[in-house]
């Protein structure tokens, strides 16, 4: 069963129908003049509606993207390269997906100086250490919506307030956020917000930055003028089309999915935490998505917890996807003042709504007989103290 | 009937049929540990070995990305951003994608010095003045493989021999000519090389880029660290199995489609020449694209051309499918020394391997009568000498 939507999720069976036509038949290029290509034009205008809705956005304030590492990129990017005589200073978090964190470091390597704000032991970032960061060089703030490791949503619509008051663009990544709790860029006070299909039941590969009207960004790639000239080259109609529909059903079946995937969230959470003995919730109890469940077990290592679950048919994760397959532990769970050992042992269990409550059960027991089977092998799990109480 | 082939292809229904269990059931993340997600990587480096083989590459010498516009920016920027400290100077040509155009534009801009080779007549660059055009500080030549208005072949593999004596990095833009005419890294003498899935009946939104072994790029965009940190962003695994499955089509198909089309080619070429007085044909007869005609007829705008051809069911170009909603003339017809009102009369017809002897023979008695009626009305045919030979 599949236990892993925070690093992607099926593509619904109605967004791949909405889908279809637009490859073999309806391939008109959406920037030609004849009746095949303003067809796809078309399509593609009403899925920009689509995605302006869920977000309580204006249609022409979305640009689509190939996914949200580049709407993050051209976000922190475009923002900064464009104000570079007023200012150098951007202030992040130290928990941002690699998208938002490995451009901040490429930044510094180039000129820019780069806050991190600290997060505390429930994983989100002070309003009065936002505050105390900000200075007149400060040109750009961009944090997270909500944590892809640990699910723990941030005080955006604050932080908003705050940027604003400064006149500093602000910049969030809702790639883990949009369709799973509400999202409203005017309730927000954002400037900037970046989004994946992929990660709703949409297609990989294709993607949104929400630009508010008025705030004018540099491009990175450069080319034909497409989307405003933002985001050159021939628009990808079918996977536009994909991420609209995935947007118009997320909106409409937004607050029951939440409501029946948080219930599944916390049973699996009590589960595991009841029946395994030395195992740890990572982040805010409740301040966290709906579908994050992420756990740590004393003397186990994720890698080994994820092959095993594997086998026994779960599909699961360490942490984030583009960290799975480095060795460097977790810098989020660092970041919450982890050790390095701690940091290692992690595993998240991301829920969707094809989940089942049986699949949760299944789950429940297998983390338990697996996490037994690896402390009988693990020589961690006997040098830590309270080890003896294994039997 | 579809002649607008360069501007994109429809998906082979082969090439749908093999994106199909990407979507739905094999979702995985190509990046996470378990089943479905190496089961993805599978299908994805199957693909990489499709697009190497077409083009005479490595598998690792094979870079997905979102297409050819994002190929091209990474190509170019990678390049004259890590090699910034020893020169700043890029050779292109006169007639470049505005993908290199605008980015060698935005480079000149920040610093870099940039040479356009003209074209002659021919619309095709001189070996003389590119190794005039050298100097110490040149880091980069671009030049396309073919022209996506005009189809004229540049002569890539003595451009690229002449890059190599000068240690000098070469990238081609071959979006219109892979799939279409054979292409070899290795005897092109290329160092990078751009392709886009959509022109060669695979899905937009996907392409690659060839990156030699051993040289090494600065990514344009960072996160995660996929294709070896070059463009990192969840994989798009359907894209990527689409993309290959084109490639290997193309492969197989390529001298006994080349030699239909280059057929049918000639035969709109010939016809449409021998039956409307006043029309020419732009670029190089013979050293074109197999599927490429671009023609001009006195008198006419390509504008209303293509909006009247779109009437009788014929989907044709301006020139590029970019450019083809901008006032402004085509720089390429501009580069080849026409006039401005000349420049923009002009057609493009491409055609694809699903186009008949009848469908040209349709075509040309279309063109024929647009082209009749538009003189009629055309203050412009008027002032022209010779236009009295109307009656
Ligand atoms: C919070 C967050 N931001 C950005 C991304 C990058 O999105 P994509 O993989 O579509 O490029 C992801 C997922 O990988 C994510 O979880
Ligand atoms: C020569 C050439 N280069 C680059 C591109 C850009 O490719 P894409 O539209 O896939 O970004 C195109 C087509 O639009 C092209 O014809």
């Amino acid at each position: 069963m599949y236990m892993d939507h925070s690093a992607t999720s099926p593509v619904d069976p109605e967004v791949f129908e909405a889908m279809k036509p637009y490859f073999v038949d309806n391939f008109g290029n959406a920037s030609t003049l004849y009746s095949l290509g303003r067809d796809a034009r078309k399509a593609m205008e009403a899925a920009r509606e689509q995605v302006a809705s869920l977000i309580g956005a204006k249609p022409e304030e979305v640009i689509f993207t190939s996914g949200g590492t580049e709407s993050d990129n051209i976000a922190i990017k475009g923002t900064v390269y464009r104000l570079k005589n007023k200012g150098n200073h951007i202030i992040t978090s130290a928990i941002e997906h690699p998208a938002v964190r490995e451009t901040c470091k490429y930044l510094e390597k180039n000129g820019f100086e780069v806050t991190y704000l600290p997060v505390y032991e429930d994983g989100i970032v002070k309003i009065s250490d936002l505050e105390d960061a900000i200075t007149d060089k400060t040109i750009l703030i961009t944090i997270m919506h909500a944590n892809n490791e640990i699910g723990t949503i941030q005080p955006i619509a604050e932080i908003g307030k705050i940027a604003r008051e400064n006149k500093i663009y602000f910049h969030t990544d809702a790639v883990q956020t949009v369709g799973k709790i509400p999202v409203n860029v005017e309730k927000m006070n954002v400037d900037m917000l970046s989004l994946s299909a992929h990660k709703v039941y949409g297609p990989k590969g294709i993607g949104a930055l929400y630009v508010k009207k008025g705030v004018r960004l540099e491009p990175i790639i450069h080319g034909g003028g497409h989307e405003k000239g933002l985001r050159p080259g021939t628009e990808n109609v079918s996977g536009i089309v994909g991420l609209g529909k995935a947007c118009e059903l997320a909106e409409k079946n937004l607050l029951e999915d939440t409501k029946y995937i948080t219930n599944l969230r916390d049973k699996l959470i009590d589960g595991i935490l009841n029946s395994i003995e030395q195992s740890y919730l990572d982040g805010h109890r409740t301040k966290r998505l709906p579908n994050n469940v992420n756990l740590r077990f004393t003397g186990i290592e994720g890698e080994s917890l994820v092959l095993h679950l594997d086998s026994k048919g779960v599909a699961a994760s360490t942490g984030s996807a583009c960290s799975s397959k480095s060795l460097e532990p977790s810098h989020v769970l660092i970041a919450l003042g982890l050790e390095h050992v701690e940091a290692h042992g992690s595993l998240r269990l991301t829920l969707g709504k094809e989940n089942t409550e049986e699949e949760v059960d299944y789950v429940i027991t297998a983390v338990k007989e697996v996490v037994e089977t690896l402390r009988k092998l693990s020589p961690l799990w006997c040098e830590i103290p309270g080890a003896e109480r294994r039997e």
